[in-house]
């Protein structure tokens, strides 16, 4: 028997389609015990939360996300909003003994994610953060030839993730669409947004991170504001860059930027060690490249795998092998661990105290970035 | 206003869960008049039936799909049953004045497709036969840079749709998932399943073809049956391959085979004309190659299209630029088009009329194959 | 101790280079007995044939074969000249006891290569045919993975060799570059040249073609001649394809052009076998592709394999792992072959009665493209 | 008329051979005045130094270089030998007169660079060093394309120099073919020999590097010493990264390593700029990746370049559009351009002042790597 779960989802942008859609889908692909039901959506206009609820089908609409948490009819809140609504939103959820699911980056800090970590702990309440690509079947299969122990000693860790839709200077910042270039709001830029993912999968497949030396650039210095009309400075970073040693002992690269001309998202990580290689590529995400130091040595090479196989995670859910799946199913496959975890009572991963951790690494940077000087992370 | 479009589904293996899926989706992402409703979903098996209407919130369920033509709450027929079916259900469905939509190959042969042609063209039925392909977005742009006169004088065309998934003797024929190795249900092997999708997106992108010479292969002779349980002879083509002349004068190869050890799902083509070429294969769907001969002699290459931005096809209704859809965004897309063909007077194609010279070249290539000479293709 | 070897080459055009490269580098890195002394160069232009041998240290010029033939001091003639000259030179080579060695295609048709074979074989002369991409490393290494039994049954092969180089119209036919579009200089067009590469590494690797299908074209079918200054009619083919059947049952598709936008030398083989499958393409001639279906299930993929280990065919010859040789190499690499088969009485090969078995598939090609009927192949 | 260069080549290992094997071959495809003259071989041991002449046609042999250094039958003295020698022969070289091409790196730091750029600029004697891989066609080309301005402001440059080969703990350090992993001859690891190239690369297509912050690691502490037989400290560098600011505002991330197993010669570079992108790796030379912001959105991509045409830097003197040349060619085209240079007083690039401004950048990056901190480079 399928048990109803009453979803607030707060924010009608791209993360709310993205979301809207796993709850949508998860039931007729994923053999989980609970059935999200669309309660309500919570947006500030009136008229943008009225017209996504009817493409939706939310039963329901609030424009103050506080009345959303009061209601006795809502089991889980969703935070889709930019960061620096997290904290707060995440602490009257987990009060009000509500589940709650947030977009990465947890937190505008490592401070204010550990807070909301301590909320839901004490609270007791289910909690998880969106950072989606653990559940690209690529990366997940990465994770499982490492617990199979098929690369042995790592030897070097590299990523990059790579944008280029903010090279134009006459992009503005802030407002609806662009408050990611808007400081106030993300907290930083490519650190909190594409680098978080980036270390986020790599503390997941390699464990964590010691210390690290990072530099971060803002290339255009000045934008229009969209909401203030004036031209202001720019207080996000465009690029970030790090070098760091992990605790097992391997050296890496870590880079993202939004001004790789070409590059439309490069979420790209490699791993070498004694035993093998493995690479990856959010440009292509049904592909694991994976070399295998035990072949024959006349016929070593790196395998170009199509991960589409009933063998690969997730996809015998899926359609036929051969045939891909995308972005959204990232979400679906997510929200799937998500209940799985609830249900079974091992709760799914990054929790609010995984992606702590991850927001600890992303203040290291901040700090090395402004002091440039090497830095020990905390390790949380 | 939506109008409400009650959907009777015929099936419910793997094409009735694609179906039902764009069904389902097709309104949280496009601007359509229509609005599908999940009516009812027929199949031979009361409890499979009924299970997948739980599964996909069908309101009711048929085992015969004659009643379900008669039901008057029924405004669509959607048939994705094996192939041995369509024209009886077409015929049918047509007669009772129902839209028809129905899953490719259209029919056994092109005799069968000539009489579904007349039939819903003398009910005046919106017609639709689901060739997916052709709405995959980076096909959709091969057809657009044909329409922009980018290839010129087209000297050859070539095409293969491999996979590898029969190739073990021990996988039995006939039955619920392996109609597709039984003739008598299938029609043919190979010929039907692949190289008819190879045709369709050939006649699509370069036109009518005039005459070939095709050759076909079964390359395991016999197989136990599923439901007679005894070893029988294998009647379908394992492979099918054939040269052939297009009318437009380019020369061409097309092969189709289940026995490429390693390619999942290779459906492949390429064009190359006077001005420039394209190539595209299924196993990395968000990719089209283009050659463009107008660019520098220094700087000439095959350009690797990432073809997710907002300016391609259906791009729009999506993610965001640089995230990828995947194989069953093919269906939705198909769908969303033949929902605005009715709405606007142009139907989307393939229709049923288009479906049949496809059916031609099958039957050109079937004949060719036993005869071992050159067939000119019947132009419909 | 080094026996000295002398070469009295015919032919200073493209091949002239190559072959003459061949000789002067094989002693530098391949440990054979013979060193090849540049004795002497023959060509009809005194101008021409001076400048080269200043260029390349030829010891001594000549303008008339003939004579080249006659002299004492000439071990060996190696044969760089258009088709329609190879008869005449080898016949005449062969009798004078010299060792013949002859560029490809052997011969205008299996006829002249049947005498051919005969004269060698009476004079017991060594002989050979500068097939030089059996000596590309990664097809050498294909070779040995058929060896090694790691494809299995063979289902099929598919070939394709494609070029651009000749699409526009104004291009003359004829003359000392152009000679290979001149029907009765170069015997046939594509046929001759490129698809005839194809089919003897086809033939080397996948054994025997039982009957084939083909057809041919001539795009362009008026071109101005070098020599005569007039438009003339086109007598070569511009593209052939062909389906074949191999003696082990493989199916095959081979195409070859000129006409090929984009693509500069695209000599691609794929094999697919029950047990594995292998893809080479000579614009990346440093890889071969190899799928093992005894990998594990998740992890099996197409393996890209970097052929420039010491473990690799000829590599331990040239630089160290991780380098490339380039396109000259594969005739040095021939050379050593041929001299080694001379010196421990195991022919290299393709001698002249392997490259004669080739030259009647050719013959079969032309013959059915002009009856467009299928034609079994004369085993020779 | 040309002139006679009479070379005595000090090292036969391997770099002897690549530079023999381009005093052989430059005069058959360049051309150029010089003739070089495979003088004198000159080596420590008698034997390898007979057999190598043997092998390479040089004329006479010497075991110490400082004869060699003193015939007056030598007009250039080519330095082959490991780090450590490369200054006391150069100087004695300039001094006696001799042009003086060394092998890179120039030094085994900048101090010793620079004695050397004074010596041969006092003497006034043709310099050079041979930084091969500015002379890959696709390397090459890259510059073109910086010089016609096809890709604007510079935002990121990245590199990576990915090797294999010492993971293993058994591979000794020392003695003739691995004296590389010795720190007293070779001054540094990767450092010296892998990143130097880079380094080279990125000053010659990006201009310089203000600043940088590195670290490096030696994975394996201890290995057995070839000439003592004892097991002794490691004392090169296995691996250096470095994030880096250049002049012209670039970030950057330069990485090398013989610890990326699976990479055999990834030397890899990629330059992102506001209006367009490039993407080179050695391991396949004959192609430059290139986008182009200025294609239309919908056919933007990036174009996969081989690099084989005509009008493609260095390949009208090689074969035909479409054919490759190897590692071997890059030492043979910097050979003719440091010809060309001498005879036309333009000298070819890297000489020695230019080479010792790569070695300041080395010397930043050790220094960096021991202090782990922020270092500015020293412009020279």
């Amino acid at each position: 028997m399928l048990k109803l779960l009453n979803i607030g989802m707060i924010g009608y942008g791209f993360m709310g389609r993205a979301h809207s859609n796993a709850y949508r889908k998860v039931n007729n692909f994923f053999d989980v015990q609970h059935r999200p039901v669309l309660k309500a959506i919570c947006g500030r206009s009136v008229d943008k939360v009225k017209a996504f609820a009817d493409q939706w089908g939310y039963e329901s609409t609030e424009t103050d996300w506080r009345r959303l948490v009061e209601r006795k009819d809502i089991d889980a809140i969703d935070i889709g909003t930019p960061n620096n609504t997290h904290l707060e939103i995440a602490l009257a959820a987990a009060q009000a003994g509500k589940w709650v699911l947030c977009e990465k980056p947890l937190a505008m800090n490592g401070a204010e994610a550990r807070k909301m970590v301590e909320a839901v702990e004490k609270a007791k309440v289910p909690n998880f953060v969106w950072f989606n690509y653990r559940r690209v079947p690529a990366i997940a299969l990465a994770r499982q030839v490492m617990d199979e122990d098929r690369i042995g000693r790592v030897f070097h860790y590299r990523a990059t993730y790579l944008q280029d839709w903010t090279i134009s200077p006459d992009l503005p910042q802030g407002g609806a669409a662009l408050w990611r270039l808007d400081a106030a709001v993300a907290g930083s830029g490519v650190t909190g947004d594409l680098i978080s993912h980036s270390v986020d999968t790599a503390l997941w497949l390699n464990g964590p991170i010691q210390s690290l030396t990072a530099m971060t650039e803002t290339f255009i210095k000045e934008r229009k504001h969209q909401e203030t009309g004036k031209v202001q400075k720019v207080g996000i970073d465009d690029a970030c860059l790090f070098l760091a040693r992990f605790a097992n002992g391997a050296l890496a690269t870590f880079e993202s930027t939004r001004y790789a001309r070409g590059r439309k998202n490069k979420n790209m990580f490699e791993i070498n060690g004694e035993k093998g290689s493995m690479y990856f590529d959010l440009e292509d995400p049904h592909r694991l490249q994976f070399f295998d130091h035990g072949d024959p040595p006349h016929l070593a090479g790196w395998r170009s795998i199509h991960v589409t196989n009933f063998e690969h995670p997730y996809h015998k859910q899926w359609w036929v092998p051969g045939t891909t799946i995308g972005y959204e199913h990232t979400f679906i496959n997510a929200l799937a661990d998500f209940l799985k975890g609830v249900e079974t009572g091992k709760p799914a991963q990054p929790d609010f105290r995984d992606a702590y951790r991850t927001q600890l690494v992303l203040d290291a940077i901040l700090q090395s970035a402004r002091e440039l000087k090497w830095v020990n992370v905390n390790p949380g």
